[in-house]
C-alpha cells in the first residue's frame, strides 16, 4: 500500500518527511527561558520549527526559522540531535487537537526532525508567531506546559546536549550582557547544568580558560561586597570554540 | 517543474531524500582506522551507508548498516552531524563514475545525510561489502584515498566530533583490549586528538576521572620499564558516559 500523502509532500517546494525543530534559549533573571508558540484558537503550545525548502540547506532553514521567530540574524545555532523514531508522538491526538487548522487527512505521515538549539540575548528578541500560531512567548524551561508532538522530549534532549557543550565550549557570549560578574556567569552555568557549583572551583576553572578579562570596575549595589566585572576576550573565546575541547587542552 | 525521481524514491520501502553515512572507526597498531567500501568494477571508495526503511527508526537503520558491514551488534554509535547542503558533491561526476552500476538518470536528486560514527574493536570486525561494492577494508584515517560523494568531508567532521567527545565522555572501552597500559591509552587519545599530550598531565587527568582500575600485573617485554596494566571500571565509566561532562563535574 503506498503511503498517504502528507501536507509536506503536497507542498511541492519542501522536502517531504524532514522537518526542523528549534529550541531557542535565553537567560533572564537567572532563569533559562525557551521560546514557544501557541496554536491559533487553542491553548496548545509547541516549539518553533517547520519544513525545509527544496533548494535550501538544512542549516539555512534553521537560520530562516530563527530569524522569522526572533528577528535576529547570526544566532549561535547548534544541531544537536535527529529525532528519527517511526512513531514520535500520538498522531491521532495531534490530528484531533489541530483539526480546525489542518486537513485531518494530512499530518499523518512520518517525519524525521533535525533538532537545533539556539542561544540568544533575551533583550534583543522580538517573539513572532508563524502562520499556524497566534502567540510567541518565553517560558521558564523548567516549567513548560505539556507541549504538542514530542516537543517536551526535544527540549529535554536539547538541555542534555547543552550541558555536554559546557565541557567542550565556553558559553555565555550570546546569553549574557557584555559585562558581567563571575557570580552571574556561574548562575548561567548552574541554570544549564541544573545544579549548584562550588564558587571557588567554578572561578578557578573559568579563569584557567584564559577567555575572561577583568575590568577595572566592580558591580555596585549588591548585598555582598562588590564583585569585579568581566567581559569575554572575543579572540580567545573564538579560539576555544574552535578547539572544541576544554578537558584535554 | 517536478523533481526527477531518484533511486531512493523508486525504492518504495525507503524514506526519500534521507540517507545515513557511517564512519566506523577502530584503533590498531597505534593508528585510527576507518572502514571503507570499494565499488564494484572500480577503484572508487566510499563510506558505508544507505537509505532508511519506511518503518525503521533512523538509529535502528544505523545499527542495521553497522551490523551488515561489521557483523557486530551493540556498537557504540553516535549521531554527529546532519549533512544538509543542497549541493553536497558533484553529482555529474558521481553519475559518470558509477554509470555501470546505477541508472544514470537516477542519483540525481538531493539527499540529506545523517552522519554516525561508531567505535569498534578492530579484532572483532568481519568487514563485509554491500550490494554495490566488492571490497570492505580498513584504511588509516589519515591516509584515505579521495572518496566518492562528500565522504572525505564527512570523515573530517566525524573526527572533529570525536575530539569534542573526549571532553565530555571517556573513550576507549570499545577501542582497546580489556587490559591496557596508560601509555597505550594515551596513544589512543593522541590519535583522536591528532596531537601529542604531556604524559604526566594525561595520567593525572585520566586518573582523576575515577574510571581506571590498576591491576597487579605489569606489561612485560617493552623497551622501557614495565608499565602497570589497567582496566576500565565499567560502572564508573558508564556513569561518566551518562553525566556527559568531564570539565564541570
Amino acid at each position: 500500500m503506498p503511503p498517504k500523502k502528507t501536507i509536506l509532500r503536497d507542498a511541492a517546494p519542501y522536502l517531504p518527511e524532514l522537518t526542523l525543530d528549534c529550541v531557542i534559549l535565553s537567560f533572564h533573571e537567572d532563569r533559562l527561558k525557551v521560546l514557544l508558540l501557541r496554536w491559533k484558537g487553542t491553548q496548545e503550545w509547541s516549539l518553533p520549527g517547520g519544513p525545509i525548502q527544496r533548494n535550501e540547506a538544512v542549516d539555512a532553514a534553521a537560520n530562516r526559522i530563527l530569524k522569522e521567530r526572533t528577528g535576529l540574524d547570526d544566532i549561535f545555532l547548534q544541531q544537536f540531535h535527529v529525532f528519527g523514531e517511526v512513531e514520535r508522538y500520538n498522531r491521532e491526538e495531534i490530528r484531533h487537537k489541530l483539526k480546525h487548522l489542518i486537513d485531518p487527512d494530512k499530518w499523518y505521515e512520518r517525519a524525521v526532525s533535525v533538532g537545533y538549539y539556539a542561544l540568544v540575548d533575551y533583550t534583543k528578541v522580538t517573539p513572532t508567531p508563524d502562520a499556524y500560531t497566534e502567540q510567541c512567548a518565553w517560558w521558564d524551561v523548567q516549567h513548560t506546559p505539556a507541549l504538542l508532538f514530542d516537543h517536551n522530549h526535544i527540549i529535554h534532549v536539547a538541555r542534555q546536549a547543552l550541558r555536554t557543550q559546557l565541557s567542550w565550549q565556553p558559553i555565555g557570549y550570546n546569553l549574557l550582557p557584555e559585562q558581567f560578574t563571575l557570580p552571574e556567569l556561574q548562575r548561567l552555568y548552574e541554570a544549564i547544568l541544573g545544579k549548584t557549583l562550588d564558587p571557588r572551583n567554578f572561578q578557578r576553572k573559568m579563569l584557567s580558560l584564559g577567555i575572561l578579562e577583568r575590568l577595572a570596575e566592580r558591580r555596585r549595589g549588591g548585598a555582598h561586597k562588590s564583585p569585579y566585572l568581566y567581559r569575554f576576550k572575543k579572540e580567545q573565546y573564538e579560539l576555544k570554540l574552535k578547539e572544541g575541547n576544554l578537558f584535554f587542552t
